[in-house]
C-alpha cells in the first residue's frame, strides 16, 4: 500500500518539477553566483529570477526586498534580532504565546542572556489573538512585534495586516513568520503594512535549507551572518544556487495552485475531518472558520495522542502530534497549553495537515482505518472507560469549548 | 569547445554521485528528521550515517562533534560569537589579516557594535604567519583565536595544530576554518588541540548551502541560530536532509581522493605553474612550498588582473581575481596587500584553483592560450613599457620578494 502523508506542516515533499529545475545547478551551471566569469554570471541571472519569482507569490513592491536565507528559523533570528539593534531606545517584543520556537526559543534566550522583555500576548480557547491584550503591550520600547500568520499546529490564521497597522501605531516595527501561510493563502505584502516576513522553502513543495526574508524597502537591517557581500550586503555566505532556484520554481507552482489549495485541498480537509469527528468525542482545535485550508487538529478525548500516531504509523498514515519540531520531547504543545485545551483532550490531539499531494483516496483510505484504531484505543483506554461511566449524554459537543 | 574551471576555491561541481545520493531525499524520503513516523524516522538514520562520514573525513572522536550549518560562513560566524559568550573574563579575538570575509567582516562588526578588540595577525611578504606576532597578541583577554587552515587567495598553509596549543596555553579556544583545507590536505583532529573548525560543502564537490561546524566535546556552545531541538539544539530548523547526505557523500569521495589531490592534483597545478612561469615577469604568490596541492595564484606584473580574466573568460577559462566574494568590488585583495605584494605585482593577480575534476588537457590548453593574451595585454600596456625601458635584466626572478 502507498504511505500516506498528512503531515505537510512539518514538511512537504518537493515537487518534481522543483528537483528538476533544481538539477542543472550542482554538476553542470554550478559556479559560484559571485564569481565575474561565465559560470558564475549564468547562474547570477537565474537567483535574480527568483527574486522575481518571490516577488510575485508575496505580492511584494520590489525584488530586491528578497534576502535568501536558510530558512524560516534563520529568516525570524534575523528579524527579531535586526530589529532590536535598529529601532533606538526600543528593546522590547510583542509576540504571541503560539509563536513557533525559532522566536519563542530565540526570545527566551534574549531574556536571560540580556535581559530582553518579551510580552507573550495569549490566545483564546480556538487560538484567536487576544487583540486588547496585543494592543496594551504595544508601547513606546516595544521594537518589533513579530506574529505568526498561521499557526503551525492549528492553522489558526492571525489578521496580521491589522496587527501590522497597530505596531506602527505604536513605532515599532512588525514582522510576520508566514512560513505556514506562504503558498497556502493569498498574500499582497506591498498592501499592507509589514515590515518583514519569513518564508521557508520546504514548507511549499520546495527544497529544504533554504528560505527568504521579505524586508520591506528602508527597513534598517542588520545581518544575521556576515561574510562576503552577497545579498547586498544582507546575508553572508556563497549563494545556494539550486536551492534558490529550486525556491522560485516552488513560488511559481505555489502561485499556479494558490486557488486549488483554496478549494481542492480545503474540500479534502474538511472531508476528513468530517469523517473523523462522526467518531465522536473527538473536537477540531483552533479558528475552525480562520484557518488554513489544509490543517486539521483533532484532539480524540481521553487518548494518548503518541499511542494514535504509532497505529497510524503501522498503517502507513504519517500524521504528527503537535508540531514536528517538539516531537521527541513528551512536553503537551505550547499552542494547545496557551490555548486551555483541558488535559483530556491535549494528551490525544493530532495534527493532520495535507497538501495538493494528496487525493481523495487518502482520505477514503484514512476514513476506513482510523474508526478501527480509535476503537482499539477506546477500549484499552481506563480514562475512556472512566469517563463512558460519568458521560450522560452520548451525543455531546464536537467542537471543544465553545 | 568544453570551458576550463579553474575556480574550484570560489566554489566546485557538485559530483554526479553527490547529486544522485541527494535525489531520493527530495521527493521520495522527503520526511521531516524530527518526525516519529516512518517519513521521518528513515531520514534521520541517514544523517547519522553522515555524521560518521564526517567524523571519518575530520578524524574527530565522536560523530556528535559534528553540527551541520548553512555553511563555511555560518560555522565561521556561530564558533567565534560562541566563544565570546562562554568565555567568562576573555573578550578579545585573535586572528589574522588574511581571514576569509566571514571571519573579518564580523570581527570587524564586533569592534564597531560591542567594542570587541581584534589582533590581527599579519603575514610576511609569502604569507607566513608572523608566529611571534601571534604569540604577543594572545593573553588573559582572548576568548578564542581563529586561524584559518589554508588561506583561500594563496592556498598558503597555517600551522593551525601548533598554534592551537598556543591558543590553549593563553587559556583561550581555538577555532580554524578549514573550508578551503577539508578535502585537499589530511585531517586528524583527535590529535590536535582545536575546539571547533568550519567546512563548506559546496567547496569539496558537496552542494551548495550546507556545510558543519566540529566543536570539540566539552566545548560550551551557544547556537547562533535558534528554534527547534535540532542538531542537541546546537543549531534550530528542519534538517536540510539532502543536502546533509549530499554532504556525507562528497566527505567520503574526498576520502577517497585524498591521496590523488596530494598528487595530481598537485601535478596538474605544478605543470600549469611551471608553464606560466616561463612567460617572465610573472610570480607566485603565497607560500610556494607550504601550499594547498590545488591553488596557484599568480601575479602577472604591470597587467591588469580584470582583463586577464576577461580574456580568459573569452576562450573559456574561468578563473579568479582574489577570492570570489570580494569579485565584484574593485578593491585590491586583503589577502595580498597584508602580504604587501608590490603594486605592480597586485593588480595583475590572478587565482588559478584545480580540482580532481581537471584534466592534463585543461592545463595544455590553458599553456596554449595564455602567452597570446599576456603577450596581447603587455603589446597595450604602458605600465608593461615603461617596465620594459627601465628593466636591464631580462630574466629576473619568477619569485617576488624572496
Ligand atoms: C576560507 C573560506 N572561509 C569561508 C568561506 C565561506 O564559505 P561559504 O561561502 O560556504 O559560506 C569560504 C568560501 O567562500 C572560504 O574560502
Ligand atoms: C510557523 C513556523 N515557523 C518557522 C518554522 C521553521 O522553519 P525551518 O524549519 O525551515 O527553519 C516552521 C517549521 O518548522 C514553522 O512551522
Amino acid at each position: 500500500m502507498r504511505p500516506i502523508y498528512l503531515d505537510n506542516n512539518a514538511t512537504t515533499r518537493a515537487d518534481p518539477a522543483v528537483v528538476s529545475a533544481m538539477l542543472p545547478y550542482f554538476s553542470e551551471q554550478f559556479g559560484n553566483a559571485s564569481s565575474v566569469h561565465a559560470f558564475g554570471s549564468e547562474v547570477a541571472g537565474a537567483v535574480k529570477q527568483v527574486r522575481k519569482s518571490l516577488q510575485a507569490l508575496l505580492g511584494s513592491a520590489f525584488d530586491h526586498e528578497i534576502v535568501f536565507t536558510s530558512g524560516g528559523t534563520e529568516s525570524d533570528n534575523a528579524a527579531i534580532l535586526s530589529a532590536l539593534d535598529n529601532q533606538d531606545g526600543r528593546d522590547e517584543i510583542v509576540t504571541t504565546a503560539v509563536e513557533h520556537p525559532a522566536i519563542l526559543s530565540l526570545v527566551e534566550h534574549l531574556a536571560a542572556s540580556r535581559g530582553i522583555k518579551t510580552h507573550l500576548v495569549g490566545v483564546d480557547s480556538r487560538g484567536r489573538l487576544d487583540i486588547e491584550a496585543y494592543r496594551r503591550a504595544l508601547g513606546p520600547r516595544t521594537a518589533i512585534a513579530s506574529v505568526m500568520w498561521a499557526n503551525n499546529e492549528t492553522g489558526t490564521l492571525f489578521p496580521v495586516e491589522r496587527l501590522a497597522v497597530m505596531a506602527h501605531e505604536a513605532g515599532a516595527l512588525f514582522h510576520t513568520d508566514a512560513v505556514q501561510a506562504v503558498g497556502k493563502v493569498p498574500l499582497d505584502l506591498k498592501a499592507t503594512a509589514i515590515d518583514m516576513l519569513s518564508l521557508s522553502g520546504h514548507k511549499l513543495h520546495g527544497p529544504k535549507g533554504i528560505g527568504a526574508l521579505y524586508l520591506r524597502k528602508g527597513t534598517k537591517f542588520n545581518p544575521l551572518i556576515r561574510g562576503g557581500p552577497q545579498e547586498r550586503r544582507r546575508r553572508g555566505g556563497t549563494e545556494n544556487v539550486p536551492a534558490i532556484v529550486g525556491l522560485g520554481k516552488a513560488a511559481g507552482l505555489a502561485l499556479i495552485h494558490l486557488q486549488d489549495e483554496q478549494t481542492g485541498v480545503r474540500a479534502l480537509r474538511d472531508r476528513l475531518e468530517y469523517g473523523i469527528l462522526k467518531l465522536g468525542d473527538c473536537s477540531v482545535l483552533g479558528d475552525v472558520e480562520n484557518r488554513l485550508p489544509n490543517t486539521s487538529n483533532i484532539a480524540f478525548e481521553h487518548l494518548e495522542g503518541e499511542a494514535i500516531l504509532h497505529h497510524l504509523n503501522r498503517a502507513g498514515i504519517a500524521a504528527s502530534l503537535g508540531s514536528a519540531c517538539a516531537s521527541g520531547s513528551m512536553e503537551p504543545s505550547h499552542v494547545l497549553r496557551a490555548m486551555n485545551v483541558p488535559m483530556t483532550a491535549l494528551r490525544g490531539a493530532i495534527r493532520f495537515s495535507l497538501s495538493r499531494d494528496n487525493t481523495i483516496d487518502d482520505v477514503v483510505c484514512v476514513l476506513n482505518l482510523l474508526p478501527e484504531i480509535i476503537a482499539r484505543l477506546r477500549a484499552s483506554s481506563p480514562s475512556w472507560q472512566e469517563r463512558a461511566h460519568i458521560t450522560t449524554n452520548p451525543s455531546r459537543s464536537t467542537e471543544l469549548s465553545l
